[in-house]
């Protein structure tokens, strides 16, 4: 890791620089499969799956006998371990849920909003060497609390055309029924949409390499909307003396073992912690199977050295970390003026691996400065609020006259006409 | 309008097409003026505002005379109707901002969520023949009840470079104080880029013609978040003879007179109902300015009998209209069962010109079918919500072994390990 003392504000935005990810280039393979998939349906994604993934399925589905199959292939320890999760997400994300009571703006007039779930929505887990089935919690929980009717799960094969267990088993335990073999762009490409065996979606959520984002940007361009854009995970910890550098280095190295694009970054007002945290790192980092990748994203990464609260808490709003542990005696005033992160972790005993796995908040985040606009998953992102009003005699009485002055000053006879209709009468009665 | 009787369900989805809007060729167009505004800034911006706009300025601020004389220029009706305007629209979105409690998903473990501002907006308020002020209202009040630190907002100058009165009033009166003479695609790149003078933003809002829309999801790609897709605006009626006849073409016609890819639609399950409302339209519609206008949107508008209440909320919720007014007796079968609209307006003394300007629900809602999967604008669009959380000692204990389990499912080691080293100290510690 790079070590920056004290470095000057005009340096600042530098610093904050993510690895700038360049998809361009992939547009046309993306646009091709997309195009083949909207005019020939499954038989352009058997052919996409045998081409990419290597394997040649005869069916997408996963089966019932799947599904219980999966469930026997994993230790009651594991399978209880992912019920802790999702009870905890669950938890999390119905607290999230509560409708507003009408307001009566003005006396007769009454608005409010309700809470729809998105009718259909496309969860995507990647597969590869690490099989997420903790993002199937993170994706597939809220949708199930949401209420969306129809939640199509798409995740890569392995060669033998099989999905992990653990994401069969996650899935069953969150309802999901429709689950497809298909990743990759063809599995975006299905989803935006349809084929004979795929239903397409409003929504399409999930992380993914680079294939996947690009494909989803694709969608949206088509109108399909997606949960946000995607980027390499990161990882901001600012800590003081009350923390111990070996957690710190131990949740720097859980982060920089997600991929050599991975960024992490420490940051401290004391320069012996440095001292100390990068000597942990480097008895950490060996014990990791995933060493060379840590240490490859450690080589993009940051320790700095900063001088007080102000200027750190500064530096943070401007980076927005996806991922912000906290481990400081004055917690109150960071708490106070975070204003851009995805998730903050507070304290010794909250590493950020909890948040992945099992406190309850979603792991799928904002990254790449992205936190300044857009929050994580949460409730908000399966569901859309409907706006609601109505209006008494009385309330139209309140509010009319000035609604005619001012559709008249936009020109707009047509809204003012709406209005005096329902005046003329109402004061015609009045007047009897 | 064209009259449909009892459509087959085999005809529905083509019945909810809207007419489609193609960008592509302004693409082209987009990157250029982008391009020169980001290399050449202000320079670039003037060169386009008198190209584009026929007007040369020396300053593109509006300076604080100019707001001081806009509100001379105004009645003080007008000035009156606005200020009502604000307030219900300042109470009902104030409404929507309550924090939630945190949530112990388990002993130990603490979540919440807090709500905070995007740091730095961009308004975008049309000019053209008719000046907006309302729009300014929906755009900027939220803002600054979410507590957005830099509000920009651009709007085109006139022949005169010119802004009308009215906004500069509605603008100041919600404390907007960084006010730009300049519109169109030269408008969002340059609060996507920044230039000397005008600061860039982390999201855009507003509608536009089809240059700005094409200049937000131009913006969209380079990172910087839009409020929603933008499409023609459209209004569907569900009415019974519970409902006036006068009242349902005087809203159709308020619809229809915004532009003539405006879409309205009528439903009903009373044949008398379309009859009497078609002769109700003719003889209002002779009564408007923009009657040609008008005219040309009915066109396209269709006036849909169906038989009964179960198809006709499985019509609408296909269709997901923006607007969608709502006059029926038995009004609380439709506002529990539907799914998909923008904003709904229950019973006969609730128009949409209400909406659309005073009742304090926002007017920049989803189109096109969006409601299907967007909200209109609501205090969500104008914050981000940040997820926090504290485990004590006993927490992690509590989820500790479970979380491990689980990274070691998903080969991550690391994670894994920043679990253990606390558990590890945390075991020690208790054994003593």
């Amino acid at each position: 890791m790079r070590r920056i003392i004290k470095p000057e504000k005009s340096s600042w935005t530098a610093i904050c620089q993510r690895p700038v990810l360049k998809q361009d280039k992939l547009l046309t393979l993306v646009r091709q499969v997309f195009e083949d998939i909207k005019s020939e349906g499954d038989k352009a994604l058997l052919d996409y799956i045998e081409k990419f993934d290597k394997v040649s399925l005869s069916d997408i589905r996963v089966s019932g006998k799947e599904l219980e199959n999966a469930e026997l292939k994993l230790s009651g320890n594991l399978k209880n371990a992912i019920k802790l999760a999702k009870n905890n997400i669950e938890i999390f994300h119905c607290s999230q849920m509560d409708e507003k009571l009408p307001v009566e703006t003005t006396e007769g007039v009454v608005c409010w909003q309700e809470i729809r779930p998105i009718q259909k929505v496309g969860l995507y887990v990647p597969g590869g060497t690490a099989p997420l089935f903790s993002t199937v919690l993170m994706l597939a929980v809220p949708a199930q609390i949401a209420g969306c009717e129809d939640i199509v799960l798409c995740t890569p094969p392995d060669k033998n055309g099989e999905i992990h267990p653990a994401i069969l088993y996650a899935a069953k335990l969150c309802g999901v029924k429709k689950i497809f073999k298909v990743g990759g762009i063809q599995a975006i490409a299905s989803m935006t949409y349809g084929t004979e065996t795929i239903s397409s979606v409003y929504k399409l959520f999930g992380p993914g390499n680079q294939y996947v984002t690009a494909a989803k940007q694709y969608a949206q361009t088509l109108g399909t909307a997606i949960d946000m854009p995607a980027g390499p995970s990161e990882l901001l910890v600012l800590a003081d003396i009350s923390a111990k550098p070996s957690y710190i280095a131990s949740d720097l190295l859980s982060q920089a073992e997600h991929g050599e694009d991975s960024q992490v970054v420490f940051i401290t007002d004391t320069l012996d912690l440095i001292i100390e945290v990068e000597r942990e790192l480097e008895k950490q980092v060996q014990m990791l199977p995933r060493e060379e990748i840590a240490r490859r994203a450690l080589k993009n990464s940051k320790l700095i050295l900063m001088s007080d609260k102000q200027e750190m808490i500064e530096f943070i709003n401007l980076y927005a970390p996806e991922h912000f542990i906290l481990v400081v005696s004055n917690e109150e005033y960071f708490l106070q003026n975070i204003q851009n992160a995805g998730s903050v972790f507070i304290g010794n005993y909250t590493p950020e691996s909890a948040g992945d796995y099992a406190s309850g908040t979603n792991h799928t985040l904002p990254t790449g400065g992205f936190a300044r606009v857009y929050s994580g998953l949460n409730m908000d992102a399966f569901t859309k609020k409907i706006t609601f009003q109505k209006i008494s005699p009385e309330g139209i009485l309140k509010i009319g006259k000035s609604i005619e002055l001012m559709a008249e000053e936009e020109g707009l006879i047509g809204h003012r006409n709406a209005v005096s209709i329902r005046l003329n009468d109402l004061l015609k009665k009045s007047s009897k």
